[in-house]
C-alpha cells in the first residue's frame, strides 16, 4: 500500500473544513443570500483558491447536501445485531444513532432536510437517496419484501414521521430529552410494525 | 354590492389557467428546464401579455406554488361536525378529503412537497405554512394546547407521516385503494393519539 502524500491529505482536510462552513452558513441563511466574496472571506481563503475546489456557487452547495447525507447515513448505520436481535431492537438502536446525530448536528440536518428539494435535480436526488437507503435499512429490518406495496408506503411514512419529529426537535427542544424522543418516536412505530406485519 | 365587471373575471380565470398549467409543468420537469418561452407558447399567450400576469418566471412559480398550497387546504376544510363527533372522528374525515385531493389531483400534490424547500424562501413560506396549518388543525381536534411541546412534536411527526405516504401513493399507487390508505394512516395514526393523550 501506498500512503497517500501529504499534501493530499491538507487538500482533502482543507475541502472538508470548506465543507463544514458551507453547512454552517448555508443552513442559517438562503442560497441566494450568501455570496462567494463573503464566503470566501469567512473561509480566510482566496477566491482564486475557492474556486480550484469548487467550480462554482452551485457546486459548493451540492457538494455540502453530499457531505451532510453521507454523514446522516455513516453515523446511523448499525449492524443487525446478529440472529438474537429482533427487528424492532435493531430499528430501535438504528432510530438512537439517527436521534443522536440529530442532537450533535442540528444546524446540518436541517441544512439537509430543508435544502432545496425539486428546485434542482441533482440536490432532489441527493434528498431522495438518503430517505430511500433509511426505507431500505427499515424494511429489511422488517423482513419486508420489494412486492409488499402496502409496507412499503407505510416504511416511507415512518421515514417522514421521524424526519417532521427531528426537524421540530432540533429547531426547538423544547426540554424534551433524546430519550423521551425516542420513547415518543418508537411508541408510535411499534403501533406502526403491528399493522404492517399483521395486515 | 358591485358585481366585479366580465374584463376582471376573464383576467382572474386566464391568471388561473396559467398558474394550473405552471402547477402542470413545474410537476413534472424541473425549474431550470422550462423557459418561459416555452411556457408562453404552451400556454397560447404572446410573451408580453404573459409578463403582464407575472413579472418573472420565478413570480409565476411562486404564484404557483401558492395556488397549490390554497387549494389543497381549501379543499380539505371539514368542519369539526358538531359536540357530538370525536376528535379522532373529525381527524378522520379530514384525513378523507386529504386523500381525496391527492388521488385527484396527484402532480399538483407532488409539486407542492417537492417544491423547492429551502432555496428560496418564499416557496418555503409557503410550504411551511401549509404545514403549520395541518398541524394546528389536528392538534385542535386533539384538544391540544400550545404549551404541550411533546403533543406539537408529535403533530408535526404525523403531518410527514401523511405527506410521505401521501407522496409514495401518488406517485406509485401499485394497486391500493384511497380507502385502504386511509384506514393504514388511521390505524397507525389512533395507536398515536394514545400516546399524546396518556403520556
Amino acid at each position: 500500500m501506498i500512503a497517500p502524500s501529504r499534501q493530499r491529505l491538507q487538500v482533502d482536510e482543507r475541502r472538508t473544513q470548506l465543507l463544514d462552513l458551507a453547512i454552517q452558513l448555508f443552513g442559517g441563511r438562503s442560497y441566494e443570500d450568501i455570496s462567494i466574496d463573503e464566503f470566501a472571506k469567512k473561509g480566510g481563503i482566496s477566491k482564486g483558491l475557492l474556486y480550484h475546489y469548487f467550480p462554482s456557487k452551485r457546486a459548493l452547495y451540492v457538494a455540502a447536501v453530499g457531505r451532510a447525507a453521507e454523514q446522516l447515513l455513516e453515523k446511523t448505520h448499525v449492524d443487525g445485531g446478529g440472529a438474537s436481535a429482533s427487528s424492532l431492537e435493531t430499528v430501535r438502536r438504528g432510530l438512537d444513532a439517527y436521534l443522536a446525530y440529530v442532537e450533535e448536528h442540528a444546524a446540518a440536518y436541517a441544512f439537509l432536510l430543508r435544502s432545496g428539494i425539486g428546485s434542482d435535480a441533482e440536490v432532489a436526488g441527493l434528498v431522495e437517496a438518503t430517505r430511500d437507503a433509511f426505507a431500505k435499512r427499515i424494511g429489511a429490518g422488517l423482513g419486508l419484501t420489494e412486492h409488499d406495496a402496502e409496507g412499503r408506503i407505510l416504511v416511507r411514512g415512518w421515514v417522514g414521521f421521524v424526519e417532521a419529529t427531528s426537524l421540530a426537535w432540533a429547531e426547538s427542544p423544547s426540554g424534551i430529552t433524546r430519550e423521551r424522543l425516542a420513547e415518543l418516536i418508537l411508541g408510535a412505530f411499534a403501533a406502526g410494525v403491528q399493522l404492517v406485519k399483521h395486515k
